[in-house]
């Protein structure tokens, strides 16, 4: 008898999650709360702009899905660095050729994924279905469309993807020992835009991943294909208030965004604030019959652009899971987690503190260099010797294990430079023995 | 106009909270989930036991309610610890007369405080009412009876004292930026009675806390009016489901045990494993109209014995902070989180940090020294040295203060020794070179 699992949430980590069941054989229903995405203007769906890396990208391909996105892709080569002195350093996203991040518009990635989905037999979209129960232990679910009409449905296991304010998670913890950790950032947000020029160019390099960083603003944009740049404006929360003229405000950190945020003080004025929030919980399925991936179980802030990249990635490790387990979703459920949560746990941290090095350490001649000599190791060492950066947006390498490997990288990096210094403190001192032996001669 | 305000949950916070309202003119509601705990059975009562401190009591003091209470508690002098070779220590609390900590049953504790409440102008109790539906803004609630009667009310303000999954807590934070942190400690509980013996007299020490530390297993006991003890099994929770037979396994580990817990096969397999919850959260107050004190905004285990002083000290805080802002309930409400969070924050690492300490230091003969010596040094600077446990317990410097100040302590008592032991190492240097000058001559 053909299994069926209920997906709640068709955001990118539950679609493509429905394409991966489906090539095992599952019945899929996936339920979201909002319409259907291919039917809504532009201006009506959400449409930040999200930055492939390569664990999103191993989960699209191995689907084949890559091909179909490659046209709608901007290539970002590496972080083009406004400094306020006028000066834009760019700093390459990698040692090799192809470590480059990809921006996409949230809205091509889903359409796409969804129209994929829809294909493959036995997926079923139910959009404007939004969840108001969950049975646990039947894995059945209670929904309500937007007539307010009521559907129930019932399937082997309930799959949790609507993201990091989760129902379906709150539903399946409740009464149960489930650690849970939820964090705002006391920044927001606000999107600001780039235009193309008026003859149709990019304004600034296209290629990159803009940051303008500052310790009370921060800056970044990512390029479309229309030429144009989406910016986000991060600042404390409190300013967003008390910034009367933002324009003056931008000009004074950052001299350029005159000339490149031309809607500026109309946009300040009418896009809302958003915010920022991390959330870490220990209980990531029940039994056989629930199961969480995304942000529902691993929300984190933005700052290592790794967010739906982790998503995407947790559908390989779940597949993978399903895969050793072919009869048994309990075991198959537990797995993932075991195998998943320590390295998003680690993603959680590393996200955290990229946040500090985006808004202060940018900007600092010593971090640059760092940076430098860490790509130059990696072109001399190939494969010996890699970045952390390269590690977490540029391989498969599970998170946890490549800070471990970054972490003893470091500690090489240390001790060699201790051990230059040392020999050169030796050398200095026997030059000035000798210089005095001489003396005394 | 009289101001009303609503307290959702009668616990020891609430209730005594409901008072220290009533004393400032409020006309005061409260709701409780349970019903009276005056008409319960001994049995359906929780009937576990607190430890009350200096904190607890100065709350209950500033209301004339400690002359009631005294005759329903039991000393504790310190603490009896019960080492594997059948030694039994005693570590008193205090270097001073009165720094004790005193036994209690919940349920006296809390009937006590609810026939006082009753008698106060304005104050009514409203038992066995759930609350359904809060709206943060008008200060409303819904409830519903145990005869599923629906009841609303509404107030100036409503106060959630209604426990650590508070659902007040829930309704008030809803789409706020609120941190929010949840973690359950991986061991849970038994209650087991030592029984008095059959002369009435109690089986051991009766004016002590008595602990059983141990790696993989650890027990507290209280002590009760009727020279009973009731004593609390910690174990890690899978441990709970493998013992299969408990009078052996405690046998190995604490041999007195077989002696002074006459029914433990019994209660071991009757009584419920609980469990252990911490919390914190950000956001302890919504405007003018909705505040959280106790358990609700700020959770700990239990280790340090301060999870309900800590409650009501938070009654003592707000109540301060009604006196500066008497007309300003959202300048109050924000005050008391201002001045009180912190302390709490701290409150919690010190619970989670005594967990480690019962359970694997008190056997550690050196930690047993180092109490000892810090017993000394309080009756030797008496005001000037005040070990951190004294703080805590037995005074009402706030958490975080006391904190401080034992950091302080102990890098003035570290410096100390590194001085003793330079000033040794330097004496034996002269020592050994007058030898050796000795002999050359």
């Amino acid at each position: 008898m053909t299994r069926r699992i209920i997906v709640i949430g068709a955001g990118p980590a539950g679609t493509l999650l429905s394409c991966y069941l489906a090539r095992r054989g599952f019945q899929v229903d996936v339920y979201e709360r909002r319409p259907d995405p291919r039917l809504l203007d532009e201006d009506e769906s959400r449409s930040i702009n999200l930055g492939l890396s390569a664990r999103g990208i191993k989960a699209l391909d191995d689907l084949g899905l890559m091909e179909t996105l490659r046209p709608l892709v901007v290539p970002m080569r590496g972080r083009a660095i406004h400094l306020p002195g006028g000066a834009l350093p760019f700093q390459p996203y990698g040692a090799h050729e192809g470590e480059i991040l990809h921006s996409v518009l949230r809205r091509d990635l889903i359409t796409t994924l969804v129209d994929h989905a829809e294909a493959q037999p036995g997926v079923r979209f139910h959009f404007g279905h939004r969840l108001v129960e969950l049975d646990r232990e039947a894995a059945a679910v209670r929904l309500v469309t937007g007539e307010d009409e009521e559907v129930t449905a019932a399937g082997d296991a309930v799959i949790g993807a609507d993201g990091v304010f989760s129902r379906v998670r709150a539903h399946m913890q409740r009464g149960l020992r489930a650690d849970f950790h939820q964090e705002f950032l006391e920044w927001g947000y606000k999107e600001l835009t780039i235009p193309a020029a008026d003859d149709g160019s990019p304004r600034t390099r296209l290629e990159a991943l803009h940051v303008w960083p500052g310790e009370d603003a921060l800056i970044v944009a990512h390029p479309n294909r229309d030429n144009s740049l989406t910016g986000t404006l991060f600042l404390p929360f409190e300013r967003f208030d008390e910034i009367t003229d933002p324009e003056r405000f931008l000009a004074e950190r950052f001299p350029d965004t005159r000339e490149l945020m031309l809607y500026l003080a109309k946009e300040f004025a009418e896009h809302p604030v958003g915010h920022l929030v991390s959330v870490r919980t220990s209980v990531w399925h029940h039994r056989d019959r629930v199961a969480l991936i995304g942000d529902a179980c691993h929300a984190v802030y933005p700052f290592y652009g790794q967010g739906m990249n982790s998503a995407l990635e947790d559908c390989t490790v779940l597949d993978r899971c399903l895969g050793d387990h072919p009869d048994d979703l309990g075991a198959a459920f537990a797995a993932y987690q075991r195998l998943r949560k320590p390295h998003t746990d680690v993603l959680d941290e590393l996200s955290k503190q990229n946040f500090v090095e985006l808004r202060d350490r940018l900007r600092s001649p010593l971090h640059l260099a760092r940076k430098k000599v860490d790509l130059l190791l990696a072109r001399l060492l190939p494969g010996r010797w890699v970045p952390l950066y390269t590690m977490v947006s540029h391989t498969t390498i599970p998170y946890g294990e490549a800070l471990d490997r970054a972490e003893r990288q470091d500690a090489l990096l240390r001790g060699a430079v201790t051990a230059a210094g040392v020999a050169l403190a030796a050398t200095l001192a026997l030059a000035v023995r000798r210089g005095r032996g001489g003396r005394r001669c």
